[in-house]
């Protein structure tokens, strides 16, 4: 079946309006959608996790070993996340979400932050206690390399790295 | 930085429970997260899509050509669909969601169940009817070959094409 012909190509670069909303985005998640590549099929996978930030603004997860996503992210760390949730009302597809690429980066027990991590995250997310301290458990922070923002039907914007820092 | 220590696996074969949580999830679903891989760079890529049934069940969704997702589904079929949404209340982690892995068939629109498809789901989204019929607009079905159900901390399921269907 032929490729159907294309209207212009809208995604438009990043300006402050989507540079902003893509920083508040960020900002306001609590859980995102992770697509990784299975480690052996390379099929994509798509799950959710938990999302925070670390001291400098990264996005930051906890994962648990066990996980698909988990073992894909050791194997291959390239991933996207989806964020920003539509509400229960409306049409979700006119809610703005941001495809966060990124290189997750799985941080050592040992290093010198991680305890600062730990109880920064166990204070938001008081009932992670029960299971942060289970040996397969790790943080991982998500390096951004760019984003595909979608703020609703024909208002789509590319950003860098540096659109989505400071 | 070595793997850690792993508990047991805990992911366990599909029960008659698992099932049809399974399938009510994919009954509830209006949208979902979407992972593909991107042609070119084999980056892992998520984004949010509408979702619905044909008349036999399969998942369906209307989707732009000059969307990433749908550029990236006809290069390569193999997908993910994440269906599930946490409520505005409580944990999201602790809310059920299925990773559907899947593969994507776009209808062709000179096939005989186009316009009951499109009838179908105008009825469902009327404010699609604005874009369903610009020219790079088309049908996908996702053909399911697996799934992981994840129905809160400890109870994942395996689950096959057959644990979907019916």
């Amino acid at each position: 079946m032929p490729v159907p012909p294309q209207r212009p190509d809208p995604v438009r670069p990043a300006d402050d309006d989507a540079r902003a909303l893509a920083r508040q985005l960020l900002a306001d998640a609590t859980f995102c959608a992770l697509a990784v590549v299975e480690p052996g099929t390379g099929h994509p996978f798509a799950s959710r996790i938990a999302l925070g930030r670390d001291a400098s603004g990264l996005p930051l997860s906890l994962v648990s070993g066990l996980a698909l996503h988990t073992r894909a992210l050791r194997a291959a760390p390239a991933c996207c996340l989806l964020v920003g949730e539509p509400g229960p009302k409306g049409d979700p597809l006119t809610h703005p979400r941001l495809s966060l690429r990124a290189v997750a980066e799985f941080v050592d027990p040992a290093s010198p932050d991680h305890d600062d991590l730990r109880r920064s995250w166990l204070a938001r997310n008081p009932k992670a206690t029960v299971y942060a301290s289970l040996p397969d458990f790790s943080f991982v922070r998500f390096r951004p390399t760019s984003a595909a923002l979608n703020g609703g039907f024909a208002r789509a914007f590319s950003l860098t790295d540096q659109d989505l820092s400071g």
